[in-house]
């Protein structure tokens, strides 16, 4: 029963099969190979964006850090929310990588509104060589608390961005688990959005470790091809990257992984929804459920094994009917039968 | 015919079958995972030292940046060969990973002498403020020019750093071709020659990306997490980085592996021997041959798709005796039988 | 009239003498001339601190960011306000010196209060390697909103931070204008109160651009000669910070100058007192004054020439009565005479 | 007898009297002084640069690292000789300014020649994203060396940079004195011999402390202005900068100074010239002397008191016949008296 990140599960058959399957013989090394081809042509077919640069790294911090650095300089101040993956777990990487921007943090929660990021972007006044100057915005979706922006905010907040000459960034750490809440095209949740940058994740999807990072203006490709090799994310045996996001991408791999992650939270959240004592703290979009529990339903869940994230208070001591709060991730992998046990377990 | 690299080759089918079979079931992240631990244990063994911290990163040069990072500030000075692989090959990551530390190039070639050292060393004064500060004496084990520092000739040049507190960094992406060479204990080559820090290559030898870092003082544990962190080099999944060490460590599959290609370069190199015109440009010590060729070989080798590095004058113009040289790299993975053809063709 | 900040006034006669005085024959260059081991035993002296070290830079950024720098890693987060100047004005540096640290911003105001520190420094898990690392508190006396903390507000602030081993940094730009408010000693607004680094701002205070640095610790002596000098803020003709400094120190030209700007600012705040429709925006502690005036006020101000920092709206359309903010910072130097013609122009 | 550094005199008294002079009432502060503007304008008429960014600093090496960074990528590399200020006397401040470019050396003295810059360039593979990436020509006028680029020198050497796309920047601590050496025009050694960019000391040669950095190229100039304000070298009270600047461009006192100081080294170097024993290593160009004199001849000038560099071995032991080297600077203000005794010993 494990439900503490979509980190934590295996590798799908097909992308291990990939693996396999690109193992054979010698290949040009570093993103020389042919299939980084192919892959770079799918990308661009599936994002509608024939002149898009398309790159591959191995970790979402990476593909975050070098996509931001790539857009900002480091006299500017980046726009995210407080719960930014960006700000709250990446050991100060977009500071690294930027050579030292700053991240301002604009609303009080996991998605931003378009008056928070206006009033954001304002507190910065233009032309003033003593204050941070003004840089990208950087949305997560699907969000940190699990929410989806829609197509309709995605495009108001970034033409805010625009209005006053800054880029947007997507962190799509869970880009597929967006795209099947939204039932959109990517193409629709990224450039048609308003967005210059977008990474596209594989690894909390089903793959082993590969991220895609897409420039949708592509004279931003050489510096990011430097700025990758500079920070040791260029990899030799490029291939094995390649591999398994062409995998990923065979015959919709990414979006059929991505369903099945949402429909297993839903099933989870409805199992859930019946108990007594349980009580969302948001409604679940995508993959991610927020809710409290009483301490007595956590306890019984720790004691049968489960693992996830839990907030708010000792499991041990207390009152046995407080709430806590839990963090629930469905990844693809996980089975009906473990998400009934939780269910069954907890509603005891 | 691939001599391009030892990075072009395939990964290992046990590599492969490790990492499949790591491949059940939920496993924490982030160096977590259980493997991990069988990791760090078995390469304390390895090496003889039961306190030394152990990390894995992806790439080779994430590992030397990172651990040079570690050992330095940033107004020292790293010293290194002027062919040195964090010199030539790196995009300045060492500049970057440190924060600005310089490096200085000492001797003339790929390996450095005691003088050219001391040399280098007191080229920047003790205690004065305006100069580079001196910082960690880098090694590279196999050289970038083949070459295998004999013991002793570690154990000289790393005493040279000890007398001015300096530490000693070996960058083993061919670690094992190295000891291969030396038939010596890891322990011997690194720790007892007074090696600091010690990366242990996996990538070029048979696996898919892994490169085990090793700190003989623990001391210096928690700054390695937090630079690896930052500088999103912690992979989330892993296990898979794990089963990769895991399975290299097994059987002595790295000893096993260097062998091979040891061998395979011996055999080529007794081919070119017997050739009229090839010339060495030094003793091949492990798994890389530098030689020169007649232009009129080198057209013919690339004719029939031998695929390496060439360099000193354009391979289709010009005097067809006129010698130009090459860089032969075997892997473990190259046949005999693509050896032989290439000495075919290239004594035709 | 001018009341927009006090680094727009001229230089106090004793230091201009100073500058003449120590302008005679050769001197050896980059902090070894004589005057500084004389500031330095001075400055000792004043804050009854035998083993502290003492360095001279020429900028209030200067001071903060190298300081900041020599007492933080680029992983960790420093506490302050979101009104302190290193976040607000300084265009970033705090991040550029550190190598990337980052700014936690620490409650909502000019001052934090204990459960506002805890909380900023709770908010950052301990040992968690994802996360922005426990970094220094940095505190600015007087504050940007002209607050003065007493010595048991800066006491309880710094025994928190040690709790957590946090160092404590003092940004003492208006140093000086502090101590005249509270009475006290240096050592007591400092050490005493827990504070590991100040700086004691003189480019505000009379001086033409110097400020000192001084570590309680002398451990951080060397690494902060370093970071001076590679951030090219050593002087060559040091000599001419020197002299500034030990006349700055002389007969107390510090405190004097810093009395009368206090003095000349709560002048000018009874003058405003007297005045209907100005409000104050909160208590004058020190030389600066925070207020609202109606907006015709500010317009007969503005048209007699007078200058000072406004906002809230525009100067020039609008209802007369609205009421602007407005920011009044006296220096020591301007005359009661100005002070009344603001008073009498604004109370007309 | 001081020949240590022409930083080790004092300051011309015009430019005192200049600081006096604009210590009158209150100026805004950064840079929008009144004084400024004159400054602008008489730095581009004297340079024939009507379009020219014109900024002032304090230290040379704020100078050189604040124009290098705004002209380099942190990916790439830049040009200089090993004997370069920016490489040996900066405490790797353009690695930290620039965010970690990397400095290649070129030749192997104080003057590159054609041959040298070509291979140097051509060292760093365009287009490999593994190297590092060709950045910006740097060189000395006049030299560490005590040498001067010919206009026909310096203009073969920017073509070269200029036909690989790269700016040339001019280090020129000691403008003044190589103008005074070649006759020319100010315009003649920059922008009309290929120079991007140059800074025009005034420290060594008279002034407190203050540095002009000059872009012909105006669209470096935002970026040097958040560069020089996020390193901390905007000074508030930025009139005595200005002062300073507008004194030594006012009847030539820039020139008439440097003149003084390169006529008061040739009347030492012909005084050493008529000396037994004494050897020079360079033909004496601007206000350097690069010599040797017998151990015995230094022992004695020691004993009188003279102040300067000695190299090659120690003064107090060995055979006094051997020739020990030394580098002797006149700064404007030694006096023909000092010269005389100094070299009156030396004879003796």
């Amino acid at each position: 029963m494990f439900f503490a990140s979509d980190n934590t599960g295996p590798v799908h058959a097909e992308i291990l099969a990939a693996l396999s399957a690109a193992n054979a013989g010698f290949s040009p090394s570093y993103g020389e190979d042919a299939m980084m081809t192919e892959v770079r042509n799918r990308v661009r077919d599936l994002f509608e964006a024939p002149m898009a640069s398309v790159y591959l790294v191995a970790t979402g911090t990476a593909a975050n850090a070098l996509a931001l650095a790539t857009l900002s300089q480091p006299w500017q101040t980046i726009f995210c929310t407080p719960l930014a993956h960006i700000h709250t777990d990446e050991c100060n990487a977009p500071e690294f990588f930027t050579g030292g921007a700053k991240l301002s943090l604009v609303g009080g929660g996991d998605k931003m509104t378009p008056a928070d990021l206006a009033a954001a972007i304002h507190s910065w006044t233009l032309g003033d060589v003593h204050v941070s100057q003004r840089g990208p915005l950087a949305l997560t979706q699907v969000t940190e608390m699990g929410h989806v922006y829609t197509l309709d905010e995605l495009a108001t907040l970034t033409a805010i961005a625009a209005d006053h000459d800054l880029p947007a960034y997507l962190d799509g750490a869970r880009f597929a688990n967006a795209v099947a809440t939204l039932g959109c095209t990517p193409a629709e949740m990224t450039w048609k959005a308003g967005i210059d940058a977008v990474s596209m994740g594989g690894t909390k999807n089903g793959c082993l470790g590969v991220e895609a990072v897409i420039f949708f203006n592509p004279e931003n490709a050489w510096e990011f091809e430097l700025r990758r090799k500079r920070s040791a994310h260029l990899f030799s045996k490029h291939r094995y990257l390649s591999a398994q996001m062409l995998a990923y991408l065979t015959d919709d791999l990414w979006l059929r992984s991505a369903q099945s992650a949402n429909a297993n939270a839903a099933h989870l959240a409805n199992g859930l929804r019946a108990m007594p004592g349980a009580q969302f703290l948001n409604d679940p979009q995508a993959n991610m459920i927020f809710a409290t529990l009483p301490r007595a339903t956590h306890q019984r869940l720790h004691a049968a094994g489960a693992v996830y994230g839990l907030s708010g208070g000792p499991l041990d001591s207390g009152d046995a009917d407080e709430p806590l709060a839990c963090r629930l991730v469905c990844d693809w992998s996980i089975s009906r039968d473990q998400i009934d046990r939780f269910v069954e377990i907890a509603t005891t």
